[in-house]
């Protein structure tokens, strides 16, 4: 297990360079608490310690280290070194690797592999981003299906310490369509000289390699699996992915969806250690669009003055109601939307939703409004400038009401119409929502106040 | 696969009770797809359905159901038939099933229950929500440290039906601490005669049954384990928490941490489901408080009126000031709350985020004050009721640039005060923070206004 502690000691053993005493340092250590503690050493340090483990131990440990500090270190590597580590590391994770590499090093490496296993790094490395062919890995393990369990066995033992998981095995045709797979369970639990097509479970769910890596996410959810068989357009098993490599992409996915409903681009990276300038970028993009955006509000209330300058008292209660359309507006936008990330709603249930949203719209609408209307009722007459202190009241509550009404179908539905138009319908951030009831509810309260209070 | 087609297939079998077709119909099919299927029907017909199963066929498809049509078959179950579905459901789905029956239900089933299932439904049912023990399952599966892994696979075979998972066995001492644990893959690549205890990984990651749920999985995924056990205060060995758990409680969570952001209490069922009337509590809850909160924004207007009497340009440019802020603070209390959520941050490091967040709302307040200043400038002097243009503009600019910065530095530091006080820091959901900002926002804009324009 981790220990904080343990850091010191570590830097002061890679700066006194006592090999015998880092080799013992992390013996024993699972590789994941091994990359935690090198991960605030400098490139060049954890090169040092990496070069004295073995083959296996190193790619371990390795595979473990945050990208930019594998980058670092591959770019400090000896190219042979660095050939040598892709061969032990994990499918997926070496094309990742790659994919980071400039190009002239990519040139350099990919000639000290072997054949098989540069075709496989291309491969991996060119699905795009965002795809189940991205997340997938190339090392699964299949089975004949004319063996028997014990054969298969006995296979898995000379091939299982090559591949990522032999928990699930996959039966292949002539073609390499997936005709059936095998859990190791029941395997074990089959009697030895039963063929594997008698064991075999049929009804196999299967992502393709183009599909978005959420859908095979779901899929693995779905059925509790621990790895999900991916698939080209005909049909053939192309790789694995498994449920380590699924929860990564639950995290990301939700990560990306707080971004976004918070007005920020999502980082890719974790906040401390996304650069000041890319940060400022991501979140500057959309502060200045909403500050444009902003800028109707001054437009409206310039056409609004000659009421405000009439009617001040109305100037008292614009923050209050629109903040109050923005609020309820914040709540549907963030039901929707994570409803559609769950898969709770399609963009078919529209009519269902705004019908939902109105009925819960107008009856939030009319207590806060009845609310504001008190609150409006106690003003102290002297701040009124003469207003009917009734006739103001009804003004209030029914902005409040109005734009609460308004915002909350605002936010339910524009998140519908962004998926049903293939965008991300987190896009309609809270911010973003916020600043669409901020204009219009200007608007609105002014229509209404107006109406009511001038002659 | 499922296949929205054949609902409508199954409604009308069930309705004509043709046993012979459903029972058809049912073979070959995946539990969770059946389930889905059997969402849309009455608990009535889904029992008629599961009464065609086998045992163990019923259990499956029974424990893939949404909860609430779990609790309405189980309300029409026979108790003898309930008992004896419980004796096959996963022990971590059975506790879950009883601690929602109502009490005089279980006081009926559970003298039907051997007495260790008795036990053990009642000790998983007294976890605390929330805690690692009430995810886990009783349901792991041990072995000796001193037999060899063959006799290791001979055992496993005649335990493994029973089990949830025996990809990972345990190898406890005399008082059931966890002394090691071996992996399925290990012991099939092991030579037959080699003992358990040479086998055997000794460095066990493991939870404590009391621990919030989300640490429990955060180990399971930094360690990339299909389960996690978990023990009790003493150290012993009481259950597991399996990947597919993991994952549920990361979904669960981040959609809790997206409704907080979003300004309602987390629903706990999905939107389409949750009652009405609990829904507009959970929404309405937040909005009171929020629109309460809101008055201030009232009473420090009545404060400012002489100041906007007599200066009324000044209110064309609150909503852009203030919702400036607001946006700014969104997004400094998203990234916080997700970092502090992923374990990137932590309250400790508050003067790194105070210094950082500093520097970002100071420059970004910047360049949005000198944007807000060219708008300002540009405003048709008629409008301005005889104030300076220029000094307008600076104080303009001047306010945007404070309360960027202000609502940055509120947005990143309250999340971590209320992870310091023990409390969730997404209560400083984007609504919150607006509100907050909105008050303190309109203060330092007419303080800022007063010193500028007026004399």
């Amino acid at each position: 297990m981790r220990n904080p502690l343990l850091a010191p000691d570590l830097r002061e053993l890679v700066a006194e360079h006592n090999e015998a005493g880092l080799r013992e340092f992390f013996t024993g250590h699972h590789p994941a608490d091994s990359a935690e503690l090198l991960d605030d050493l400098e490139p060049a340090e954890v090169l040092f310690v990496l070069n004295l483990l073995t083959g296996r131990e190193r790619a371990a440990v390795f595979s473990y280290l945050e990208p930019p500090l594998q980058d670092g270190v591959g770019k400090l590597m000896e190219r042979g070194a660095l050939a040598s580590l892709l061969t032990y590391m994990s499918h997926d994770e070496r094309a990742d690797l790659v994919s980071r590499l400039p190009d002239e090093r990519v040139e350099q490496i990919m000639p000290l592999l072997a054949h098989a296993e540069r075709e496989d790094i291309r491969t991996l490395a060119s699905y795009r981003e965002g795809t189940t062919g991205a997340v997938m890995t190339s090392d699964y393990a299949t089975l004949p299906a004319e063996i028997t369990a014990a054969q298969a066995l006995d296979r898995l033992r000379h091939e299982a310490p090559d591949r990522e998981t032999i928990y699930y095995c996959y039966v292949l045709d002539g073609e390499r369509r997936i005709i059936g797979f095998v859990s190791l369970k029941d395997l074990i639990l089959a009697p030895p000289s039963r063929p594997i097509s008698q064991i075999m479970q049929t009804d196999v769910v299967s992502a393709t390699v183009d599909e978005d890596r959420e859908l095979a996410a779901q899929k693995l959810m779905e059925y509790d699996l621990i790895a999900l068989p991916v698939v080209d357009a005909q049909g053939r098993l192309v790789g694995i992915v498994t449920h380590d490599d699924v929860i990564d992409v639950i995290v990301d996915e939700a990560t990306e969806d707080v971004y976004r409903l918070g007005g920020i681009e999502p980082l890719g990276d974790s906040y401390l250690r996304t650069p000041f300038a890319t940060l400022w970028g991501k979140r500057g993009l959309w502060l200045a669009i909403l500050f444009f955006g902003g800028f109707l509000t001054t437009t409206v209330l310039a056409y609004y003055e000659p009421v405000f300058l009439e009617l001040p008292a109305l100037v008292m209660f614009m923050p209050l109601i629109i903040s109050a359309g923005g609020n309820c507006g914040s709540q549907s936008a963030t039901l929707i939307t994570r409803a559609l990330a769950l898969g709770e709603v399609e963009p078919g249930d529209w009519l269902r939703v705004l019908w939902h949203e109105i009925w819960m719209g107008a009856s939030l609408g009319l207590v806060l409004g009845l609310v504001g209307f008190l609150r409006a009722w106690i003003t102290p007459t002297s701040a009124l400038e003469g207003i009917d202190p009734v006739r103001l009241s009804l003004a209030v509550a029914t902005g409040v009401a109005v734009v609460v009404l308004w915002g909350n179908l605002v936010g339910a539905l524009l998140p519908l119409l962004l998926k049903r138009c293939g965008l991300d319908p987190a896009l309609i951030s809270n911010p973003v929502l916020a600043s669409l009831v901020d204009v219009t509810g200007i608007v609105a309260y002014f229509v209404i106040a107006k109406a009511l209070l001038l002659p």
